[in-house]
């Protein structure tokens, strides 16, 4: 009997050698050994068309997109990646589109040394759940993982990067406000093809007290890592607003000041990392930043009272909403 | 902020005490820690609406069914079950859908003390997506996981269980063959709720040279198992036909042999394992299949030639193809 038409088709996209595996693709597992003494960090993340992507989204990108998601997960624990598997419902099987997505996830893959061990292909509406798999010391070397729980009172709260602009070139696309062709083509880089901070996590492992990635908005997501720390969190909107990219460069949109402010507060899909440290480690922490080519920014303080308060530049408290992604909203 | 819907009905349905896992479920990552010298075998399966049950099933049996076939893989490789990750897209957010998905899903969870440590919920066809995370024995213990690849001319090749039932309920279910409502009904057991070998591949390790679960049809799915171990096989038509579970009870419908055939050769979804060994091992399969209180046939062996040959009573070749499923056939 020869292979049939989905096993010819992974093999043809999908198979390459196991490098750090044990068993790679192609058995009923595949086989996998942490390095002696760490931990395994396991996340998953599943994104559907017209939900995470345009349906006729580059597939190159997306390919980028589907695993940076799930690097992102991985930074935010400050684990290094090892591997994972891809499961994919397509509507037919396409070569037009499997080559590029293949090049695009397997380009950011390399870049991290994190290796395809497994998946699964069925004809479906597109959807592309990826699960990926780090690796963090143990608990006698530099504290194991970082978790959203370790925050506490009098700790600085930072921010990774740039804010917004993933949202301000969603809002474009989708004709909700108009950007210069070049700060959308700019901006939508950040949508399409963002960066895992992945450097940065494994730099703050010993430094950050807790961390996040902010998938969701830096006000929802922040607001996680408060509850799980059971802490809350001034926050001050300048600072917040200086993490913009937009008005970086020359030629940018001008916009209205609450439309930047809601992009920076809970835009979404930036995949960058808010995470809180002692104040005693400000150099160390932008000795990490500088380790890992990540500009980080103090944007608040953790409060011992419960909530997040967004504060004005005299203090004030700011009494906006801006809710977080809610993917059944 | 108060957690919005989807973190609600994640916490509402999903969410339990983190047992063996280190960080569980709320974390970007969940952390794990195989045993001491062990190894993780990972598997990851999607299922689709419409494609791999029908849009209108019983969540619970879903749930069940969701896991099962992905720890059917990790019994092909003598794993031992630890942690799975849940990805789910829904049409909406359903508490009637939920709750009974969850209930199935953690019996059958709870039963191989297999922890949900993650997942991601989103809106969208509905899809589920389930990676499984197993712990196998390092290479100084009864030679790790059992893989597809070490077949060996002149090994016994087995079958677990029984075939066939899972087809004829599909077939039944869509209207191409008519059953009595009792044998429909513990045909449309095997269908709904598959039951993975896991014990029994436990008990096959340092015994089997190779092993694979039957998701697609056994014809095709030994193919694998051969083309991996790069030999090939004679299977006994009658001894692979004395595998259907059909016929053995009172007032079972009378069919075609032509139709029984192809149902325990190619019906698929039967979710038992086909595994090889040396003859001289054949008493301790036989204890291995009675410590996992699962029944091992034997159907033929492996031969030196590549392909399968299925022989007749008298010995000869039969010719017809029975294409393993193929999703995107």
């Amino acid at each position: 009997m020869q292979p049939s038409g989905e096993f010819d088709l992974i093999a043809r996209h999908f198979r390459r050698p196991p490098r750090r595996a044990i068993v790679g693709i192609g058995d009923d597992c595949a086989v996998l050994q942490p390095s002696p003494g760490c931990r395994l960090a396991i996340s998953t993340d599943m994104l559907v068309a017209g939900r995470h992507f345009f349906p006729d989204a580059d597939p190159h990108w997306l390919g980028h997109k589907a695993l940076a998601v799930n690097l992102s997960d991985l930074a935010a624990c400050g684990a290094r990646p090892l591997a994972f598997t891809l499961a994919l419902a397509l509507p037919q099987a396409d070569d037009a589109w499997l080559a590029p997505f293949a090049r695009g996830l397997f380009a950011l893959a390399d870049a991290h040394d994190c290796e395809l061990i497994g998946g699964d292909t069925t004809r479906g509406p597109l959807n592309i759940c990826i699960t990926v798999m780090g690796e963090v010391p143990g608990p006698g070397q530099h504290g194991g993982a970082l978790l959203r729980s370790g925050a506490r009172p009098g700790d600085d709260l930072y921010v990774s990067g740039t804010l917004g602009d993933a949202r301000l070139a969603l809002d474009a696309l989708q004709g909700r406000l108009s950007l210069p062709p070049e700060q959308l083509a700019r901006a939508r880089q950040r949508l399409d093809a963002p960066t895992p901070r992945v450097a940065l996590g494994q730099a703050l492992q010993g430094l950050a007290s807790a961390a996040i990635d902010l998938s969701d908005g830096l006000l929802g997501d922040v607001q996680h890592l408060l509850d799980a720390s059971g802490v809350g969190a001034d926050v001050h909107a300048d600072a917040a607003l200086s993490l913009l990219a937009h008005g970086r460069q020359p030629g940018d949109a001008a916009l209205p000041r609450p439309t930047l402010l809601a992009c920076v507060l809970s835009g979404g899909d930036d995949y960058e990392l808010a995470f809180t440290a002692p104040p005693s480690l400000r150099d160390a922490v932008q000795v990490a930043a500088l380790r890992s080519a990540t500009p980080v920014t103090r944007i608040g303080s953790i409060a011992a009272r419960p909530g997040l308060q967004l504060l004005d530049a005299q203090g004030r408290v700011l009494t906006d909403r801006f809710p977080s992604f809610d993917h059944f909203a």
